[in-house]
């Protein structure tokens, strides 16, 4: 940990930087991040800055994640506020790469991990995971870190990145953080700003929807039955759309149909224009 | 280069020999085969062995990249012979592994190129260039060489590799080796021992109908005339079908109306069950 934040951003500048730290024998953790950070992110910085000799915070705004009809205009971005709290933090490196520097004149290979990319995000966002997939293979292989952090928050996105760092012998631990709230219960999320104050009164439920599922499931009710009952509850109180409450396998992500032993509950639906997602483990 | 030849077997005791030399400051050159190895191969070794301070070579018959139509059981193996003329070779290591090691329980991670992985062998063969993108991919993220060798004889591969090489940032430089041939022109293929007495009489018309096809429009003559009387020279010495016969852009792969510069030219056609490839670059 030193004392100033350094930002690189071309690949060529990432890569001398750390090569002279490996030199040096220190320990590397990355955070790849699309700005706009919260304590959610912090809790993941925080954590590679306590294990790791240097902490490396990527900063892109990826917008082979987002659909043609997604946010990537309006998605919060304010770099200046970011880079002094991560350096705050003790964040040693901001790597902020333009677009044409992560994406040059003609790229197109695509690191798509079928089945659990399918699943749920994948079936409401197509192509989501490909493009997460891609991005955060090229921030593993241009920064070739010892630990990179990756919050339970996007919880299936966490296990897309477990599987394709294992597919291609990516040497790199891949490490989960838990979700951080507000006292409300309500994920931490750089799209909460997108919030009506009424909005945000009504936000918590989704969380409270998957408690109250997983209260149901360990008390013997089914599936299907709580699911409709955390569905209703969140049409109740104001959401405007539920794409999916799931209840699945923590690693596969396949649904369940019967939950004896460790679940996760995934959830996502609509406040107006915002999109939230949630997700809990239980363990019946 | 030393004077033994060392097998490997699984990803982790690859990158701890590797790991070892690294420390040394010795340069790494890699030269990924199917086995069954011949002059083109030997000529990518010793280039790899000359430039660099220790040379590996993988051997491993890639499932992924076989149609379940193709000749993945029948595939030519000798890993005896080919240890053998590896180590006589000056080739420092070998790394061999199982299938099992390769693709691990569940894997499902696809590298994928589209555009240029989708025209002329990607059109014949689906899902080729996928299966060829996904596992270079992993042998140059699993060996993280200074240099990876490949041979022009799979130019359309070469093109593909090159392309991914640079969309995922891979720190690798690409080395292409010119093909080699027979003393008639028949380009080395591990695929010619398939070959009849018979069909491997005829086989060299394949270059040779490429050779005729770059006088041609050298001198004027047009893309279509050119390809349709090559097409007529090789069904009419004995092959059984032209997959195709295409005037390329050297670096895209698009396929060329007009030649005027560098072009690539490329050809797959069957003589019985064998199926050749080939390739001659030009200059109008």
């Amino acid at each position: 940990m030193s004392d100033e934040l350094e930002i690189v951003r071309t690949v060529a500048d990432l890569r001398q930087l750390l090569a002279s730290w490996r030199k040096e024998g220190l320990s590397i953790g990355l955070v790849p991040t699309m700005g706009a950070l919260h304590d959610g992110h912090f809790s993941l910085v925080e954590q590679s800055v306590q294990t790791n000799a240097r902490t490396v915070t990527s900063l892109f705004v990826n917008p082979k994640q987002f659909g043609p009809s997604e946010d990537l205009d309006v998605y919060p971005r304010d770099e200046v506020a970011d880079a002094a709290a991560l350096a705050a933090r003790g964040v040693d490196l901001l790597f902020a790469p333009a677009v044409e520097e992560m994406y040059s004149d003609g790229a197109v290979t695509a690191v798509a991990v079928p089945g659990i990319g399918d699943l749920l995000e994948g079936g409401f966002r197509p192509g989501f995971f490909t493009g997460v997939a891609t991005v955060v293979a090229k921030l593993l292989i241009q920064s070739l870190p010892d630990r990179a952090y990756f919050g339970e928050k996007d919880y299936q996105q966490l296990c897309v990145i477990k599987r394709l760092t294992k597919d291609l012998d990516l040497p790199v631990d891949i490490v989960s953080c838990p979700i951080v709230r507000e006292p409300d219960g309500l994920a931490l999320s750089s799209r909460n700003a997108y919030l009506s104050a009424e909005d945000r009164q009504a936000a918590p439920a989704l969380h409270q929807a998957l408690i109250g599922a997983g209260y149901a499931l360990a008390n013997g009710a089914q599936v299907t039955s709580s699911i409709a009952a955390a569905t209703a509850e969140l049409l109740n109180v104001g959401f405007t759309k539920v794409d999916y409450i799931a209840v699945c396998d923590p690693t596969s992500l396949e649904q369940l149909e019967i939950v004896a032993g460790k679940a996760r509950l995934l959830a996502a639906a609509w406040l107006g224009k915002t999109r939230l997602i949630d997700n809990i483990a239980i363990d019946v």
